[in-house]
């Protein structure tokens, strides 16, 4: 006898991980999936074979939301259903004599279709990383401090289009825009400075409908799951555009997620301290509670299949809870699909940096590819892949999956 | 023989208004309806009446619409749904015999709740008011020209939280946040500069996919229905938040919508060319066809019962259709329930002015009151009431109704 981990998990993928996606088999309506290996199993499939074969119940909170075509019913159930059926679901592919079940249920991943795993309710891009938010604010604002003044004592933020976040694999066109000219006088067209941000993403379930949501409450009861998020940004519009209320068309053209959601239960193993704080925070800001927060997470961005550098989570200066305590200070209400970006991830080395901006210092440092060719943004016809990889429990790996996008020619005139 | 526009219209609410809203009488469940006068008549009953006494069809694209909770389902039918409908309204409450049918499917407005009238998709707030941006300006940056450089070049505007646009009638508890102090170290607790923003709200309806939707379908086939906006603003808050980013905290707890939503349709006889453009436009911004698209639209702003301004909405510098293509110029989708606002409408004069920064220029200038008070932002239990009228078809009047909310003290300490 074995076990389903035992025949289908591979590194990355195995019972310690159990990421969801919503999953069509070939031609099949989308289900809810859990991803072991190279398979994606159906919740819905694996919890009528499970009960058939009087296996393990899975609790009455999660069984409705098992049979969902994606993960909106079970973000909405909130956690105390996520962690019945996470334990549930632990426990059937490690039980011995399931493996013929979870087998029915599943799908190999070449054959499948994967859609987006959640309905987007409002999205926030937050700002975090302190190396990331100094480059930036030098090549901005040269002429000033590069962190400005409130830079350590909230996680700045903003709110970006929930209707343009899509799923990896989706292609992204050039976006058009008004671009700066040195005339004063911008010109309108395709983005020049067509750029990535490698971030993480993370999935908000449960409500609160008067916010005010603690650190504390925001990791145990809000804090879903964690995806690889590319928030592509065109540095020339936005440049002309964001004084004085930020971004907005530079940003709102697309915004890609990976297609597994990671647990954030699976990321235990990966929680360490952030970076030691330079002022005293608010109350509310202190994440000293039930930590710690940070989260060592390497991500890893690849143009073409050439790797370009390593983003290291670890060095975020703000916390996930925190973002989530923030976001909720005002007495702004939490929905089921919350969304939120924790901004760039860059470190302190040219090799960690998660922009093209950074990588090129604005464009007046292109890099050189492997193949010899200098570029300073992204080109028609590039392709890129975000990844992301954490230590689990026992020893594992922590896989995010691919987060990729491919950018495609403007398209003609608007119409 | 009598029609039911004679029987039930009044000023403000006659048959070439015909604004929507969800409703429920007393202790129903809520359904679609059209105001005519002080009653709500509920579309789907009206159209069951109709078709039993023989008298005018509804179309069928319209017909399930008619039977919805909200807007949702006719904003997702699209415009071509719209004019049917609207058509249809008129006809059957001008159609001598039909006023019992009428009657029998409406409620006094006294007797009914009124609900949010459709889902916010995403949510946008622009900045269209020259005055306004040019007070702002010189309040928050008095060192350098009041409009930056790209104001006059396309239609500055951000992100909203969409899931804390709320009904006209919900109460505003005052939002906490990190509001600065003179020493550079932010104080924790309550804003002490709270204040509104009068602005005009738009419904967007239909999807654009691809985004790059014109000034002219933007015009026929996407702008619904307009309401009043009251995006109440922490300026405190705002301010110590804002660079580089733009506002979040600050406008994120609470933004107010009427509660019955004015086809665009109906504002036929209010629309006048806007203000002259000091610049030659991108032609994605010439809103010079199928115009002109300016809306001669007078707000009202309301303290516990005194009026305080009039803006006007003719001076805006950005018309509707520019803004969705604006919003849509990059590639964003547009998404059925998609909602913009205007921006806060100030004129010249000081009694024109539509936020309490402006009134009180900055706190600097305390208003007085009627009563001898005198404040320069809002104070917990008072209400503002913002009101809005445009000329209709027929030298009728069309009336917005109230968008009013009231300040409560702010919560407990955060859980």
């Amino acid at each position: 006898m074995t076990t389903a981990a035992q025949r289908f998990a591979t590194e990355g993928f195995g019972p310690e991980n159990l990421p969801y996606a919503s999953f069509s088999p070939t031609g099949a309506r989308p289900r809810l999936g859990v991803r072991l290996g190279d398979r994606a199993i159906s919740l819905g499939e694996l919890a009528t074979g499970v009960e058939a074969k009087g296996g393990p119940q899975l609790a009455a909170t999660a069984r409705t939301a098992a049979d969902a075509p994606d993960l909106d019913a079970l973000l909405a159930a909130g956690h105390t259903a996520w962690q019945p059926l996470r334990a549930w679901l632990q426990e059937v592919v490690t039980t011995e004599g399931l493996e013929e079940v979870v087998e029915a249920a599943s799908t190999p991943v070449s054959d499948i279709a994967v859609h987006m795993p959640f309905t987007v309710a409002d999205y926030v891009d937050y700002y975090a990383s302190e190396h990331h938010a100094s480059n930036i604010g030098r090549m901005f604002r040269p002429d000033q401090e590069p962190l400005l003044p409130n830079w350590k004592h909230l996680p700045v933020g903003y709110h970006g289009r929930a209707g343009t976040v899509i799923p990896s694999g989706t292609d992204v066109p050039r976006p058009k825009g008004l671009r700066p000219e040195p005339s004063g006088t911008p010109s309108f067209g395709p983005s020049r400075r067509l750029d990535i941000e490698a971030e993480l993403g993370f999935v908000v379930g449960g409500s609160a409908p008067q916010g005010e949501v603690s650190v504390a409450r925001a990791g145990a009861e809000h804090l879903f799951g964690v995806v690889l998020f590319n928030d592509w940004s065109a540095r020339d519009i936005q440049g002309f555009e964001y004084v004085p209320l930020g971004p907005y068309l530079g940003k709102s053209f697309a915004s890609s997620i990976s297609l597994w959601v990671v647990p954030f239960a699976a990321l235990a193993q990966a929680r360490v301290e952030p970076p030691s704080r330079e002022h005293e925070l608010a109350d509310y800001l202190d994440d000293s509670v039930d930590g710690p927060w940070g989260l060592d997470i390497t991500l890893e961005v690849v143009l073409d299949g050439e790797s370009l550098s390593h983003p290291p989570y670890r060095t975020m200066y703000w916390t996930a809870p925190q973002m989530v305590a923030h976001m909720s200070v005002n007495g702004a209400s939490l929905r089921p699909g919350d969304f939120f970006g924790s901004g760039t991830v860059s470190g302190t080395e040219v090799d960690e940096r998660g922009s093209f901006m950074e990588l090129s210092w604005g464009g007046k440092e292109p890099l050189t590819l492997a193949n010899g060719h200098e570029q300073a943004f992204l080109e028609d016809g590039q392709t890129v892949t975000l990844r992301g990889t954490a230590p689990g429990a026992n020893g594992s790996v922590i896989d995010f999956g691919d987060c990729v996008g491919t950018i495609v020619p403007a398209s003609g005139a608007a119409g």
